[in-house]
């Protein structure tokens, strides 16, 4: 590269940008989930019943903003731990960021979309289409982070000095695989067997992550 | 811990990044409460008398917003005193102030929702409901205050270095308490009382920190 | 004050966090300000002129936009010149800060409310409500700069050190008083001439901000 | 200039925090975008077919949120560039930020109108408009970039110290009005021949911008 990406002495600041501008979009995403929850609106004969009925019409909504915000929380540890080795950076890097972003960005409506539907119907009419977009939408930005790590991991970047340890590497990114084959996986489940069975793997997430954890430690001391 | 968190020269900034990151959430949450008053639309025939009428109907949630406002101030206040003396960070301090900034999130609907029915309706049809929503809200908010007290103050955790005084995190407890507590204790004043007064409560929140305040300055002393 | 604030390493980063928590306020405030321009919608018989024509009728809302969007920023201005001058902070300050973000939180929906009825009933139903509305809010956040000003400038509360110059000091304090009082006097120029005239009296502001400063500078001189 | 703009040891965090609340602005801009794409609400007679049907008339949406995602990432990343020279700080400085500002948190409002009508109607009835309000909303922010590199890059104001390469800001310069001519030429194309050519030139950005910096490294050798 000929043309110098900065001046040299704010280098480090460039960096602190970058991440917390992402920060600021992770911020945003996972504010702006609950927006999709409606106020009820019952002015007339409201009553503590007629609230509560229209409350529990909303639990679908809740789980959504529930689930979607850990797993925007569970993103944004991972992006920060990523981050955490990162001193350098790239215009590819920018470019990588920017994509694993656009997939945070639409979260807030993918949310929407699919706990809109996440009632009863979602099981008596087996509505693959909203989960679909809700799976793809996650795996995108799980994918992301994949290719993210691979950049970053490699030596020949510089983006990550000194280097980082390969063991520490090859881990970070079978982990970062997990989330978003999970997700996947949540698709033939969905269309081959039943959806109500998709719908819970993202708990499983949590699970996984810390059996893949101790599965790292043991290969780490080994 | 085997696998490393991050370069050891970025500890400082992963930390920051950390606080930033639930500032960010704070902000929009306390920005985003305004969004929740509809702005009058009474274009026929539309007069000052008009305007006010719709003004007046605005009230209950222009205090909603008031108080929610000043509510997520004194939350944001509680945090960054107590984010003050923070010098390290754990896996477990991230899943906290997660869960933390899961309830701030959730406040713009539950002040909606509280402040949609926090008129004449309130008291006359005795709407325990939104008013039970918004106290579970910020009681969850207040009580996940007290369990990061406990989490930064455990000097095992190496989480707050030199280790901070021991009166200090013992009275900054007892006071991360006196909010969720007070907000409790709204439920069953609503239930077995009248609404009207649990209404009022969360006015005395000032005035018994003050107090708490000054009880802790006398401790001190003593 | 017995309790320490922070451990005393992290006092900068503490005052850096309060001032870009205020930033993220100001941020969203001004980005949502666009939130209350609703898109035009009509599909049926669409056209390039009907399409002009609801955009001929959005001006009043495009006109409230640009005003309150380069009003925040000039009070976002204010703000960070004035910090500028910080190295320290008190609780006071944070509250005092916390007050005037209230009054920024509050200007997208002020904003709304006056450029909803800023179109021709403004002038022909002089419609003073909505006027009034949005000329104490801005006036509210006004007034607060002063006071922060006040405490901070104040040398026994060591928020600013060392302490700012006496006249740069008397000369930011009058100037931070143009803009509120200007509002201020928008109220008995609709109330008791025509509400046509104080609608421009914002544009006004940039004439006398320049005014003022040129004397400040004369003044200085001498 | 007579009177100190802050006390000299914070310049560094000043200058930070006009860059950071930039960043916040932009971070909201692009996150705000996918609140335009309202989620489908067909709960009558629900059915995967109905919903894929209802996504279909979202791809503009789509498309648009894409689109501008991607060039509001673009700008961003220009921002960024640009900023990474700078070390200093003018009222002029932040006045052209703020107006380009203005124009980064118009793009949800000139996306959603655009993208509205960016389906078959848009080359059927050749609706000129919302796309012109598009074209000059992203005209507007890439002038205001070549405003702000030439008073960044002028020695004189002193913003970018040491003095950037000359060549640089020639190419910077150069490049940074290659955005705003695209989009002003769509204008032109969209009027004399048909929409339908117009809508396809922001595709052209990313080869066109990557001939220039080829070019750019070409001359730079040379």
């Amino acid at each position: 590269m000929n043309t110098p990406l900065h001046n040299e002495l704010k280098k480090e600041f460039q960096l602190e940008r970058l991440i917390l501008f992402s920060d600021a979009v992770f911020a945003i995403a996972i504010t702006l989930l609950v927006i999709e929850i409606k106020i009820p609106d019952v002015h007339q004969n409201v009553s503590n019943q007629l609230l509560l009925h229209e409350l529990k019409h909303l639990i679908p909504k809740f789980m959504g903003f529930l689930v979607s915000f850990m797993l925007i929380g569970l993103y944004w540890t991972i992006h920060h731990r990523m981050f955490g080795f990162v001193t350098n950076y790239s215009r590819r890097l920018i470019l990588l960021n920017l994509m694993f972003l656009f997939f945070i960005a639409l979260m807030p409506f993918s949310t929407g979309f699919y706990s809109e539907y996440a009632g009863a119907d979602l099981y008596t009419k087996q509505l693959t289409v909203p989960l679909s977009f809700y799976v793809l939408n996650f795996f995108g930005a799980g994918i992301m982070i994949f290719f993210i790590w691979q950049h970053i991991s490699n030596p020949k970047n510089k983006i990550a000095e000194p280097a980082i340890d390969r063991l520490v590497v090859k881990m970070a990114k079978a982990r970062s695989l997990i989330v978003p084959l999970l997700f996947l996986s949540m698709l033939p489940v969905a269309y081959f067997t039943n959806v109500i069975f998709a719908v819970y793997i993202p708990l499983l997430i949590p699970v996984i992550m810390r059996i893949a954890t101790r599965i790292i430690k043991k290969n780490h001391k080994a």
